[in-house]
């Protein structure tokens, strides 16, 4: 009973209703998969496999997408050292809680950038002008703007825009000056969303599968997570170009888009809660607590 | 080369510095364990024993501080089934990725209560009258009030504060009705916060030490994140209240007290980046994103 009940309790905290009208409001609450099920197929977009990281780990694999209209020359480079192989057999080198899992090779490692760039000028953030936002209305603590962008969530002001550093984003590492970092060397986040890094780090994409086969990596034990012993290292098999596997071994995703019907009222069912569990319904919701639906293409 | 150059940008990601005055901005910056290690003695507050439960896992210890001051039936009943060992024996049956992790016993379970109850009323949120918090000033999505009260994260508004769902905050899980939980199912946050459970859930207090050995938990495969089979589900050697050990066998710990100047310090540094590495300094923080430290007594 005791387990039963608490079921109940976290499946209505973690799946999503719909916003109904007063005089419905003893109708059934869609589900966030009810809602999804009803999306006509023109509200999500197929992925694109020339921005399609699949990272095979002993576990499984991870796909990412890549953001190249945000960091457009990070994203080349990676599809460089995708297509060089780089990252076959690297190892997962860091895990800190609460922050970034990561991945690279160590000082002194003479693996090919293929065709990569060793060190990239930044790209923190863009013109907002031009660029379509789906806003959220609730205030954020970083940023006077928040929302999504195809896809990704992005936060701004000041005439600029930018990805937002929430759970399952993909950054690349850099050193103490700003044109330090390659792309080479990646993180995720897997925790609470460091915001502080937006702007501060070029943000390359974002996880659409597999995210926990990085955050359950026990945590490191040095300094910021590190390992301190090549045992405890993860060793990545391999990371490839959806576009360069022949179609018949490409996992065809597509992501809900962000800028439509389905995503606004997904969004609002999240932020104001109508499943008769919840008690106080809410009324906000925070940029990185919005789903972003992702499924195979049917 | 690669590798020092990301381990100096993540430090100076994840480690804190103090403001400083522009004219003292070529000097060092004090990083977050100087700014700890320059503490009074007096900024720090023993964690008292009968707050204190030791969860003892295969990989460790896990160390958690109930909020008696926000939740004192939850707190109460925790004690009692502690006292009852409730929990010795009990498994980890549930781990769903950027939400929680979850323990208690199954359905039809007979494992006593001790003199725990059964079904405790709700603690979801107190009178704000009456109650020291420190404030923090930039605007929160959910809440108009966001801070910190002896320890812990709190929001509020009209009248009201409650404990926030951060990361490491512990829940009781409740069925569809608010009076169903008890303390004896038991969740931890692994993720990006999940803030609309704030007010529907009472929130019991905060892992102190060895959240990690939760976090890392794999994912369970069935809905919600539960474990399909028993093979797959952690079992937890012992719960106990550290009242309820001899003097010798307590770890003492301290936490920082969030009233103390030493806090605003941290905050402060932690909102504002000084380090030459932060590009952009940021100037806002979010209430889950500021440290709250804890240490050994000296």
């Amino acid at each position: 009973m005791r387990l039963q009940a608490l079921t109940a309790a976290l499946l209505a905290a973690s799946c999503a209703s719909a916003p109904v009208s007063s005089e419905a409001q003893t109708a059934p609450v869609p589900s966030m998969g009810e809602i999804l099920e009803q999306s006509p197929a023109g509200d999500w977009r197929a992925v694109n496999p020339e921005n399609t990281i699949y990272m095979d780990l002993p576990a499984g694999r991870v796909i990412i997408e890549l953001a190249p209209e945000y960091a457009p020359n990070h994203a080349a480079n990676i599809r460089a050292l995708a297509r060089a192989h780089y990252w076959d057999g690297a190892p997962i080198v860091r895990s800190q809680d609460n922050y970034v899992v990561q991945w690279g090779r160590d000082e002194g490692d003479t693996t090919s950038y293929g065709e990569a760039q060793r060190s990239l000028q930044p790209e923190f953030d863009r013109r907002r002008s031009g660029v379509e936002v789906t806003r959220l209305q609730d205030p954020d603590s970083y940023a006077r703007e928040v929302g999504f962008s195809d896809g990704f969530p992005v936060a701004g002001q000041n005439g600029r825009t930018w990805l937002a550093h929430c759970y399952g984003m993909i950054g690349a590492g850099r050193g103490d000056t700003a044109d330090s970092g390659s792309g080479a060397e990646l993180y995720v986040v897997i925790g609470q969303a460091p915001r502080h890094l937006d702007r501060n780090v070029t943000l390359v994409g974002r996880v659409l599968q597999g995210v926990e086969l990085l955050s359950v990596m026990p945590r490191g034990t040095g300094a910021l997570g590190f390992y301190e012993t090549p045992e405890e290292r993860t060793i990545i098999r391999s990371v490839r170009l959806a576009s360069e596997l022949p179609e018949s071994e490409r996992v065809n995703l597509q992501t809900l888009r962000t800028d439509s019907a389905t995503f606004r009222t997904l969004t609002e069912s999240r932020r104001t809660r109508r499943d008769p569990w919840f008690l106080e319904p809410t009324g906000a919701i925070n940029v990185c607590n919005v789903p972003l639906p992702v499924r195979t293409a049917p």
